[in-house]
């Protein structure tokens, strides 16, 4: 830990991500190209992620599995669209046990052609459906670029496939996960409020009929892809011979779905919430949600201590994740940098004047705000005060996702605002691909979604395609993105 | 589900393994030869493992972090001992991203040399040290061959890798693992009861100094390791140049541990506890620990199964993993037959006579018992009928490796105890690779383990080497393995 400053956000974000992602202990480069070390307090969030998403998947229906890393080229040459679509990223094994393969063996990249490959062992009647199966894995997608925890050539995420009967359940499904298990995740764990919509057609996942995302804003102005959950329609049944015996008596394919959310999660909160003095981590996820910094001098050593101990156990019994600082070869005002830079939600200080008066002072990091605590009711109050800073994260978030987006009433203002200002700029759209590549090569940006079911309030304008003028067919929202 | 028996277990265990494993829905084979897929119920089985260990591991104040997959071969061949071990058995990625790769990466067969060479950035100061981390992760190593489970090209495990600033306290985590970690977890989660002990030379672990293991017995006299702690030395340090400033300014290498448990518990647990109905699961990892059965006929159908529910709502507020099997397509009949080959540990049947009654009838799956309960009764009684399943479970296991351990007093007694009766073997060794490979050669069978201070009761012969007779330098136990 460093005491050399940050880069400011506002002067070069790259810059400041990549320090605060390698100076919090989040994750660093590894030996491999673009493959990256999560450490143990990134590890610690994404764990925190992880339990939020698995629980809500489970009470949603699904149940766990895990199939092979490894997929033969002819499998996952199977599906037409999928393997051009991810061909340029895969990664081959070649030799085995000490020889060249026969077949060269795909690291997956996603797990739709294995998995189908084995519904169709799995699938007979329509009883056997719906199959609601997700797995958490690691998937490898060789990247020119790299960046940490965005864009790696491995990462871990979960993916969930599903089978149905019927188009209308499988859409039901996909829509269940967008919204029940991911936009209350990333909203109300990680505090990013989202916009939920389709994806375009130029940016739907190989073989998908239908796209959905979510899409968060980052303090720099760009878009994160959140996660997405893919309507898929009967392509892969068909791609790989899946049918089941209807109600009727007719032989059918099955409808199919998958959505994932991965590590770049974590990169998200870092660049929705952190600030000049390093990460805000909401309390939800936060590895420490309290960090007790005890300040000592050598005649009252023992008895601060103590205290401090017995505070951290009182927290503890209420349920908060608490972290004692007591390191010995660090001062006080060191500490209370490094968790700064580490975005714990609160800091308690405690000394032996503090002891005297009964009362400790209580920082919060999402504000800076200090309030004075009575020693005695800090327990009690604390576990108000973090449901307090996770609403208060969300919602200042919120506020800078309004503030930032646009609803410009032409085309020059709209580029203007993508190019300098950032955010997301919302307006009408023919549909047609043209008109959504000339706003990328004029401003760097895509559509990030067509908006889902938000009564939207973008200007006069928006019946009219905001590129060509012709009749619109949706509103789009633009951004530049990770 | 079909209705055909399983094989006889005493007949051939082989096969009534894999077709337990099949049918029961644990884990089957995919397109790529020693890869499984783990299904639905095998994964909540090993999930529930997963929760077991990662709290101990947790406890015991490790966190949990996560390396990368791809290993660059140079990187790999490092420490020589390590590459020795696994170059027969390591899966080359040879192209990525559309091109030849100038090195070849390997999947990780193990993680200690990607690990190593980060603990090099990592530790400078005695006062980085212990570094205590542990990650979960699929690892690849081809099996030429696989058994489902047991032996896999790819698995899923947890691998722990520490560094420590002595040597003592290197040699003090292993034993906390050993013990604390995974005899606690394989004997009082999985039920199976295990022998503590230092592998032989020639069974250690690549690059080890010391392995300690966990061996535990099948219900066909082999012997299964469970889990293995590794004491390392300063040899991986020094391959990877890692050193560190000691307290008194001198530069030093860091001892390491390591240590890995992995999905082949599952394969464990079938063939520890199953019989010739199928698995029986120990509760602690039983996905359902009981299963409802209602017994419908068309005039009460509306009643039963509303009773039936709201006991599973009775029981899931208890506490207890509860399945209501309400099922029309399947008679109660098909049902008892399924659960019992998928191993739940309580079946409850529950039909209008039982609501008459008031009472219900409660099989064992561990002992076939059936015990009639009061309906009003059952949720408040059946987490102390799980508590005692759990501990008959472990003491019929431990009765029967006890019956299954001979003492034999010469050295052609032990060999067709080996051979013919299966189990364990103790006797005396003098620590000669000699003897070793000679036991081997005539019995097919290995040390297990040089037991760790249990006073072992051995024959009187234990102060010679059952072999050759010369002064013995360790109790030993021979055993046939997987």
């Amino acid at each position: 830990m460093s005491a050399v400053r940050l880069p400011q956000q506002s002067q070069d974000f790259p810059a400041w991500y990549g320090q605060v992602v390698r100076r919090a202990g989040l994750a660093e480069n590894s030996a491999v190209r673009g493959a990256m070390v999560i450490k143990p307090y990134g590890f610690a969030i994404w764990e925190a992620i992880q339990r939020a998403l698995d629980d809500r998947i489970k009470a949603t229906g699904h149940e766990n599995v895990y199939f092979p890393v490894l997929v033969p080229e002819s499998v996952l040459a199977q599906e037409s669209e999928l393997i051009e679509g991810f061909a340029p990223e895969v990664a081959l094994v070649t030799r085995a046990g000490g020889k060249e393969l026969d077949e060269p063996l795909a690291i997956r990249p996603t797990s739709e052609a294995m998995i189908w490959a084995a519904y169709g062992r799995w699938i007979e009647s329509y009883r056997d459906l719906p199959l609601l199966y997700n797995q958490w894995a690691n998937v490898v997608r060789w990247e020119l670029r790299p960046r940490l925890l965005l864009r790696t050539s491995e990462f871990l995420w979960q993916e969930g496939h599903t089978a149905h009967e019927t188009e209308d359940e499988a859409v039901a499904e996909v829509l269940t996960i967008l919204h029940d298990v991911y936009a209350d995740v990333v909203e109300n764990v990680l505090a990013m409020p989202v916009l939920r919509g389709r994806k375009s057609a130029s940016e739907r996942f190989p073989g998908a009929v239908e796209t959905y995302t979510l899409e968060a804003l980052m303090r720099d102005g760009k878009a994160l892809q959140a996660a997405t959950s893919h309507y898929l329609g009967q392509g892969f049944a068909r791609a790989f011979g899946v049918t089941f015996t209807d109600r009727d008596g007719s032989e059918q394919h099955p409808y199919a779905t998958s959505w994932g959310a991965s590590t770049r999660l974590v990169g998200g909160v870092v660049m929705a919430h952190g600030d000049d003095a390093g990460l805000r981590l909401p309390p939800a996820v936060a590895p420490h949600q309290v960090v007790i910094v005890p300040i000592v001098r050598e005649a009252d050593r023992a008895r601060v201590l103590a205290a401090a101990g017995a505070l951290a156990d009182d927290l503890r019994d209420a349920g908060v994740r608490v972290r004692l600082d007591d390191r010995e070869e660090h001062r006080p005002g060191f500490k209370f940098h490094e968790w700064e830079l580490k975005g714990a939600p609160c800091r308690v200080e405690i000394g032996a004047r503090d002891l005297a008066a009964g009362t400790l002072t209580v920082a919060r990091r999402d504000t800076g705000a200090k309030a004075t605590v009575a020693l005695g009711a800090l327990a009690a109050e604390l576990p108000a005060l973090l449901t307090d800073i996770q609403a208060a994260m969300l919602a200042g978030a919120r506020a800078e996702q309004e503030r930032r987006t646009a609803f410009p009433g032409t085309y020059a203002e709209m580029v203007a605002c993508l190019r300098e200002a950032g955010g997301f700029a919302r307006a009408g759209w023919c549909g047609g691909e043209e008109c959504e590549a000339r706003v990328k090569a004029d401003s760097a940006a895509t559509i990030r979604c067509l908006p889902l079911g938000q009564s939207p309030a973008v200007s006069d304008a928006s019946d009219r395609c905001i590129v060509c003028g012709r009749s619109s067919e949706a509103v789009a929202v633009w951004a530049q993105a990770y």
